[in-house]
């Protein structure tokens, strides 16, 4: 469904990259190019040999994973239980945060809780460091929303002991090694909410800056890597609200008044007329969150909530406009007033093939279960897309649950073998990556070349995207 | 906006009041009919000598009109004080049905409460009660639901120390001059809310079985009556909920589910639709209540609440077909399931000239102010016109306040001179009427003989209607 | 339906002439003063004495009519019955334009075929008029359209020979008895059809300038005069075409276009959507003239025709405002454009009771049957309202037939007896009025007089409307 | 954008095959098994074997192939020519038939004029034939419909003079060298236009049966052949008709009347509403042909005209049911009737690589400029698809043309030598095909199979989409 540019195993499968968003010549052709010059990027990196030779026998590394699995096993699987079996919703994880940050400052880490106004986001430096490189590691902690309360089915609840098992380790590695490298520990909240998007807020606040690799980990029901370009597994998102104001009057009155619902409808409306006219690729759904108080009385305030998404981000600024000229269609027709917040977006990021084929070697030796041999879509290390475009990094996804994402089965695996597992091959994997690039300069490197080309490739393929989206020509009406 | 039928002073009405609902030369011949029957039973009655002579001189009723004063002046303004300042929203009535019982109780009444499944409604008879003819008394007690909490804008705080201080004093008066008659208080909840419609669902669980008239109170900022005839203020109201299912899907795949939230925005198409097919007098205004979950999961669950409305109950129903047609073609175009739930009605209420004129002498000889001169549209005591269809009645306003019902100012009226006056001139005009119900048989003949009579015009201008009703013949198409 | 402004015999209807658009007591009191200035307007001029006056004996005034009914006799019934049986539609009506001005030609008057860019309307004068009083004569001449081709069901046919039996007359006696005076003789086409409105063309275009009387009669099933005020037969109305221009482009790949029939559509889902932000006495209706061509083209062009109306023109403004509005919104939501075309307009005319009430003297005089005691609505002498604000005048309405106009049956009846002597009635009413106002003036100031009153009440009603209708305030949304 | 299922050089191709309509693992399996079944059908005729043999030196097939252009230069082209400028729409085309049914019956043909109820149409068989193989050739003479008239700018002007010139050839063969075989031309109207569709109805009326190959000619800006499999340009098609009927009233009284056009209009409305709840690749377009005649009177009339379109004909028959719905639904809700009328539809085709490679071997041969290297998409030899799924055949297109098809460029390359040059080599190459047809037994042995095996497999596919294309489950609103 996505737009994405990818490289990798799945030779036949760069005929069918362009399938979807690309349908004139002209736009086959951007993608085209994009595509060869990818593919003579990865082929000068040569990941398969760098992968080889890091995943090769290597003591100081195995004894830093060692000391990763020591701390899950004694302390920090059971804080995952403790934060699984205490669940908070998104932005409202205090409880959670308190448990992270006070095992951290316990850990010998300065910890600064509430960020980019953010009450229960943090930054954790450990306060033995010693310069670069600037290991950064992103840990989440907020629960779903069920019918009957929050509850952990996407498994938030193990992220922050995964990440802390690892941040630990390694500080303890480079500080008594005196291996010059800084860990730190970056608390996001509300992964699964927006508005605010809290990792893109973060970023704009220069919380991310100065690192030069991000590592995370996430639950998974495959132990699976993404293909190296830039994607995201649900196309470009952007979240807008939109507010209508008219004017109260008795029912028995109602021409005293300015229906707000009506302008409301009439945004779903003018929507559903121009579904024809945009790309069938875009997908644009919303919902009346405030559809009025009560019968008897014109509404005057009504809102619905958007998420509009397509392929790449060039177009979807013409969808976009086309859903906030619908609502200023629906304003103008129903002589009411409305309010467009764009309130959130997710973009595509970028993904490095010498991170991720690395991070499947690892948790391939860490033994992990149910391997997707081909590698997925590319997509960025976090799921907004914006810090993925600057900081290179790699998400790591061993199996933890027998389970789909976000459901209660899920939820159930964070106290059983299969996630205790899953866990903790991603906290060895995670470990052994962050070992690797802060003691290998030539992988650093690689990584480097990595992101930077592929960034400039990403700006090539929306440039010739730009000149390819044009809008058609309505004549004068006679 | 009503097609009100009235008589009375205004001889000019006559002519416009066919003219809203009736267009066609066969419905206004329908109208007319009854109207000159109308005026033929009123005639009949002779009203104006009736009223002149109960609101003479009568020692016997000042005395028991001067007890009522004297139980508002000691107690019964105190208790409207104290729950215009606790007030409770419809059907969670506690502390006021608290208070209001605890004085009957203590006053010799049997109190029953929770009638008809509704927790907060009650019935109240005197034990010293001795046959016909039974008085019935309505009081009410809830709140308005306001932006910052529960507020006594209608001034239903003071309906119930009214109707206390009437039924306490003319008890006494019965039994204490073995006088025939029974007094019974009717508590009826929630009168600003639907659903349940309180009033309509006692009287089918036949809680006003027996009575021979029955009186109630309301706040005003005019001192009025309504004309005789049938009718109501605000047109006969069905209020109907819509409720529609679909299948859920992600949003990147809505094809695997049916969009709910599109049956129920048809539904408000689908009635835009036919409004100029439908007869300008009518108002149809809805809500919508559920509007979806969450932009990116097809909404699987909407529901909409309406007012459906018209001058009268034979063209109603086909509007209200007109509106439940939308709500099946909205699901079987969206692929959506509804359900439709006729979960009220209000309708045209019957009132007697004989009561009515005698409350207006009662009210201006108690010191009523604002006096409106023309009497109002006609209407019954009650706002479903369930009740008024069964019972004769008369529902007493003399002014309250300065300012419109349902306002802030009116609150504050509650507990000022121009609320505790009004309060007292409502509970001294309806004492009088039930002392002179009970004390003359001559009356209570002629209440009867116009409610009778009325009753019987009204089927026959309901019959008259029915006939005129046609829907237009739709050929098939070529 | 109409807010007509009227006075006479109906003195119970001064109660409902404000029942329909007035709703506020703001409303109502512009309408009371109006009316009661009107009422005194009325008094001052004893239109019963003027009229009793000038019906009585003069045999002056006697033989010209009689000179009128020798000419329909002989000639002009037969000119009828020709045109009669050779329908011609709007604006295409050669043959009966030629048989009309050749007989005037042939009666000594000057004839311009071809006025205001109209092709077949004419202006006759005649050649010996000398001076002021300026009479003037307006005929019509365009036949329906009906399913099987034109015809004359409103009996347009009749109006030509009418009024030139009646100018003739009077311009054979004026010239002959050296009375000050002069005849002209108005063709304006196409009445049933517009654009363009041949009588606003024609007036803006000067045509009628200096007349001080204007003529006309037209086909009726009953003989009526309309009541003195300003008004019209069926509203206000403007008249106003749509033009939506997209993109075209196959239907395979529809968003390379932009679609114009979704452009049009949401012009109608638009104004229904305001239908309850609307006054309930308003009438707003239109068709799509052109549809789109092929389902496998996306349609890039598209029309709608629509009639705006309401009772009076000041909120009418109001009313066309947000179907313009509607298109706007259609367009800009579609990513269509839009041609907004007012076309033409109908407004309230003014009609002076001195010279209706004169008219109906003459007619029940002459003979004419089913006469209906009432006055009717105020209404112009013509159906654009712009003449008859100008220059005062009257319709003559004699019944012509049994059947209602617009009829294939009132067409049969063009060449019956009934048609017949109907005709010639207004013939000679038509010439007694001229000759009245020509040798009487002090009816010509009677008149004047009346007409330049009830021209400044409107103004003065229009102008507290204005202050009326404001608009609902919209708060910004929140 | 077509679900098509082809096999060729395109190996590549084999993935996007199913990309489009196929979206679930079970849908795509469906495809993987039919796909690899025809590869091994493929396989095993070894096609591009048969092509040479059959290309190689036949002194036989050269002197009917020689005879062909022949025919064409000395006559063929001049009628061409002069078809090509006497241009007549689709069932119209009576001049062009009696041109081709003249020539036919001088060169001993019995023509049967008139077919299927279509007066255009035309069967001719040739008088001395004798038995099997029966050769079909179509031929098509419709023009397009221009906004100056008709014109022949998709050249079917040329397709009668090169299906004579193949006819009138191979006839001359088969008689003389009494060689079994008979050849049948077939005149099919309008290709163009529907309803009604001409080969559709003329298959349904047996006008086809016994043939065992039917080949066609038709112009093109290049030289191609489809793939083997089965699929059609454009999606499968259902062409259906919607028509409103309501009741008609004045617009001052709309309520007596019901609007047709809010039913044609909520049609599209209803429509718009479930485009999400419908697979993307789905193309629904609709015009509206009859949008109500004055804006005075409410619209009893109305009709729209809709292509459905979707890559299969399984889903398709759900996107048709959606439209009916809707049209069904917008009955219900404006009080409205309305018809439905599937008035014509297309289907995928199917094609054989046997005889789609040796055209594309003989084109080449006789010196076809701008040669296509790929196989196109798969496609049958006619536009309806009913005719190729029952008869084996090929279409036949050597580039005649510099432009794009339904070009006024396109119509004025009929006169030119690029036009006479392509119309010459597709009359060569059809004469090719039909002789080796008929003189290599082995050859319709292998033509057989591939039909015979394609044809089951295209069951096969839509049997496993008919599993897979379930319809969402709607639970009871609650």
């Amino acid at each position: 469904m996505k737009a994405l540019l990818t490289l990798g195993a799945c030779a036949l499968c760069l005929a069918s990259l362009t399938a979807h968003a690309q349908e004139t010549d002209t736009e086959k052709a951007a993608a085209r190019d994009v595509i060869r010059k990818m593919a003579d990027l990865e082929q000068s990196l040569d990941v398969p040999g760098l992968v080889a030779k890091l995943t090769g026998a290597d003591a100081g590394r195995d004894a830093v994973v060692a000391r990763t699995k020591e701390l899950m096993d004694k302390e920090l699987l059971t804080m995952a239980d403790d934060i699984a079996t205490h669940p908070e919703i998104g932005f409202t994880e205090k409880r959670s945060v308190a448990k992270l940050t006070d095992y951290l400052k316990a850990h010998n880490f300065d910890v600064e809780i509430g960020v980019a106004n953010l009450p229960t986001a943090f930054v954790a430096k450990y306060r033995g460091s010693s310069g670069a490189p600037n290991l950064g590691v992103v840990v989440e902690y907020d629960a779903l929303r069920g019918t009957s309360g929050p509850f952990h089915g996407d498994q938030h609840s193990a992220q922050g002991p995964v990440g802390l098992a690892a941040a630990v380790a390694m500080s303890e590695f480079l500080s008594r090694t005196h291996t010059p490298g800084s860990v730190t520990v970056f608390g996001t909240p509300g992964e699964e909410m927006m508005p605010p998007v809290a990792k893109a807020d973060m970023h704009a606040a220069h919380a991310f800056d100065g690192m030069d690799i991000i590592v995370r980990s996430h639950s998974s029901s495959v132990t699976s890597r993404p293909a190296p370009g830039f994607g995201s597994c649900c196309m470009n998102i952007d979240g807008v609200k939109y507010t209508f104001s008219g004017a109260p009057a008795h029912q028995l009155t109602s021409w005293n008044g300015r229906n707000a619902l009506e302008g409301v409808i009439h945004l779903f409306n003018n929507i559903d007329a121009v579904r024809s006219s945009i790309r069938p690729e875009a997908r644009i759904q919303g919902v009346i969150t405030d559809g009025g108080a009560a019968p008897n009385v014109t509404p005057d305030r009504t809102a619905a909530d958007f998420y509009i998404r397509y392929p790449d981000e060039v177009y979807l600024a013409q969808v976009t406009e086309f859903v906030d000229n619908a609502a200023k269609a629906a304003a103008l027709a129903t002589g009411t007033k409305v309010k467009i917040d764009h309130y959130g977006k997710d973009r595509d990021g970028v993904n490095e093939g010498a991170l991720a084929e690395l991070s499947f070697a690892y948790m391939k030796k860490y033994g992990a279960t149910n391997v997707q041999a081909q590698p997925g879509k590319p997509q960025g290390f976090e799921e907004t897309g914006t810090v993925s475009r600057d900081i290179p990094g790699i998400g790591i996804s061993a199996q933890s649950s027998l389970a789909p994402n976000h459901t209660y089965e899920m939820n159930a695996d964070n106290l059983k073998e299969i996630g205790h597992t899953g866990f903790t091959i991603d906290a060895e994997t995670m470990t052994a990556i962050l070992f690797d690039f802060a003691t290998h300069p030539e992988y650093r490197v690689a990584v480097k070349k990595e992101f930077d080309g592929l960034k400039a490739l990403f700006g090539e393929y929306q440039a010739a995207l730009k000149k390819t989206y044009t809008s058609p020509v309505v004549s004068e009406p006679k």
